[in-house]
């Protein structure tokens, strides 16, 4: 039975992420720390309220340390001498800028895209040292390969793109460092979907981008470590970049 | 006769960079704007009062994007009618950390080798655009290179790795968007030097990594758009991870 730990759940990815882990059978699923900002959408509040006690909500800005240091025991309190299993760093954010002399943004991408994983992984190091599973998983995005630029040159989302290649550099970073302490830590390319940041022409349904990443996540092992994982789905042989046909997505 | 504006001159390859444009006959060098955050150390003093009027202080915080604002008719006024032919973003930061839990630098790391190159590119960007060469060198490092990591796994800089490799993209995003406008924007990796971010531990003098980094920055051209390019040096087959041979560095 694993224990779950998702940031970013209000909705988007990180909401299905919650939902997919309730649909598998109860024995195999223990509690699932649902964070949020503020207090739960309508739509996370409707799968706490159905989780049987599964889900727990945590309101708490990844961004911000003394926050978490305050979130840290509460998550202790639920485990008791349980550890966390697997840590999914889902928070992000994407927004587009007209032309890069324009991207005004891009400390206040890098702050939720890449220094909410670094202080979430630290928060809740202890954690995963008492679980089973050690993983921690960085979602990513083929949008940050290097070797896909051209692919993605339409795109306006430079910080997006800025930012995920520095989040994919960090999650190398713990990944190499913690692999001889049976941790797995890596990132995961959950796809293109219909969420607010992927848009409605997204070719994905944020439900199918869930489904495939938690398969990803459930089969990380050693080989992983430290690598953007794709997801593998078939019928999207025509999709762009990356068309989701699983393994390594090159940097 | 180019004119040259390069960040983080007070010491280190900065300090080299504009010494090594001062090796070159007068008529070829025209201005060379020296940045620094304060009164310039007697090292680039020395060069000023040395140059006979080819070197300009200009002080500035790179990371401040008002204090470009001040700046830009500084450099705008000796200028006159011309414009600036190449932009050296130079300024950058490394420091260690005792394992990756314990990185608490990492926003500053950013603001510093990320944040000021997007700062200062775009406040001179309309001086650059009224130059000849219009090129524009970010100063990275293989230590940055994904392909690498196994090399520099030792290193505990984590991020000097993860800034440069946001730095990485930030160059590609620039490089991609302004080719077909004339520009050559690209990176530099100057080797390992004997500065206060290299140590004494270090292969290279900075001298040697400044002339072979203005090498670099002479020779480049469309191929190089949006790349990260090695220094070439005789001598060195045996050193670390590049071993100074040329050419593109692997993501």
């Amino acid at each position: 039975m694993s224990n779950y730990l998702i940031t970013g759940t209000s909705k988007g990815l990180g909401l299905y992420l919650v939902k997919e882990l309730l649909k598998r059978p109860a024995r195999s699923v223990g509690l699932i720390f649902a964070t949020t900002r503020s207090a739960p959408t309508p739509a996370l509040q409707k799968a706490i309220d159905e989780s049987s006690g599964h889900v727990v909500n945590i309101i708490v800005d990844p961004t911000d340390v003394e926050s978490l240091k305050t979130a840290l025991p509460l998550v202790e309190k639920h485990l008791g001498d349980a550890g966390l299993d697997v840590l999914i760093n889902n928070v992000g954010t994407g927004p587009f800028a007209n032309g890069i002399k324009n991207m005004d943004n891009l400390a206040d991408v890098f702050n939720v895209n890449v220094m909410s994983v670094q202080n979430v992984t630290t928060a809740f190091l202890p954690l995963l040292e008492k679980g089973e599973l050690k993983k921690v998983v960085n979602m990513s995005t083929t949008v940050s390969s290097f070797a896909y630029q051209d692919v993605f040159v339409r795109l306006p989302a430079p910080a997006y793109k800025i930012t995920k290649a520095a989040l994919n550099m960090l999650t190398l970073q713990w990944g190499m460092e913690y692999r001889d302490q049976g941790f797995t830590i890596f990132g995961v390319s959950p796809g293109w979907c219909k969420t607010d940041l992927g848009g409605e022409g997204a070719n994905l349904e944020p439900e199918q981008g869930a489904e495939a990443a938690m398969k990803v996540i459930d089969a990380a092992g050693k080989e992983e470590v430290g690598r953007m994982i794709n997801i593998r789905l078939e019928g999207f042989e025509d999709g762009p970049g990356d068309r989701y046909q699983g393994g390594v997505v090159p940097w």
